[in-house]
């Protein structure tokens, strides 16, 4: 089984997947669980995220960027997902192929048919049966990247996209939604960690495969 | 115009790309004359270069290598040879698209129609021009790449294919060349630089556009 997290950057996606993952571990024992992450999840794929992230690289075309994603996609499938599936293991993977699509199709508009089509190359046609969306206002989402650098987190260059990219990744997001209901579970991500794992467990152990709602 | 330099590893492309470059630049003016290379050109190219030659990567999965590769190209498309194009510049560049159609497509065993399409998706529909095949029996490229690192050049991970990789590649190079023969010049690469270079020449400012032979 994959399950996959999926949101705006600052939504909390890769808390709610590592508190997730601890809790299957709990449950489940340690070694049915596989938590990997996108771009980065092999030595390779983090090599890959790095020119992706890195702040000297403002000059990078759309269209390097979507293949580079699909890159590092390549490889984390061949070499984590895949065989990690075929031993019945679940994995949980922070970000998957809908980021692709959301980020660099809706939100860079590069054709929605050639994404999909090398999405689908590069994941060999493998797709999640189930992913978390973590729900937060664009402006949320901004502001908790914003006190994170504070802090002292690292900047990329991902989050240095005007309003309107947002806003179309966002808009991304809610298409894809509505076309598959069943296999996307929408999390309101704008409660406390505790909050917003415990309604993430409960929806995923309650299996309700429920249409999320349209906006 | 875009003049590319194709060949075998060890083929001697890379140095007679340069003295060509040279050549047009005495009798064209410097400002007019373009050399870049593949994978790299640019600075987010050179890194991506980093991670398919990086020694360390040897588990890198084909697709991911693939995928790679047309990202370095999207970029110093986008980057240097379309603005050089545009401003009628001429642009010779030391392995293209073709490259990838018979490394990742013939050698590698991609599906070609995949490998054109992405190709094609990274260049924008761009082809070269002129195409200058370096002919070298498979042994003698590997032999002078051997040379090569013995004298402390760097190894990379494309040196360490098999027999029949080079064989499947070496096929693919002689496919292309039947499909279009007026586009490649194949060089007989088996003979000193210079005598390399003059024959290059000659053949170019003859425009003998002909056929290449058949093996």
């Amino acid at each position: 089984m994959l399950i996959t997290f999926e949101g705006m950057d600052g939504s909390g996606k890769s808390t709610q997947a590592r508190l997730f993952a601890e809790y299957l571990r709990a449950s489940l024992g340690a070694e049915k669980i596989i938590l990997t992450r996108e771009p980065g999840g092999t030595p390779i794929g983090e090599q890959i995220r790095e020119v992706l992230h890195s702040m000297r690289n403002q000059e990078m075309a759309a269209r390097t960027e979507f293949l580079l994603y699909n890159a590092a996609r390549a490889q984390v499938v061949a070499q984590v997902i895949r065989p990690a599936l075929e031993q019945a293991k679940i994995v949980l993977s922070d970000r998957f192929g809908d980021s692709t699509l959301v980020y660099q199709g809706y939100g860079r508009q590069l054709d929605l048919e050639m994404v999909k089509r090398v999405i689908e190359y590069a994941t060999g046609g493998l797709k999640p049966d189930l992913t978390f969306f973590l729900d937060v206002a664009i402006e949320e989402g901004l502001a908790r990247r914003s006190n994170g650098h504070q802090r002292g987190e690292e900047l990329n260059r991902m989050d240095t996209q005007t309003r309107e990219f947002y806003e179309r990744v966002r808009n991304g997001y809610e298409t894809l939604m509505r076309q598959e209901p069943t296999r996307w579970i929408r999390v309101d991500g704008a409660r406390s960690i505790e909050q917003v794992q415990f309604d993430l467990r409960e929806k995923f152990n309650s299996r309700q495969f429920i249409p999320t709602q349209t906006v």
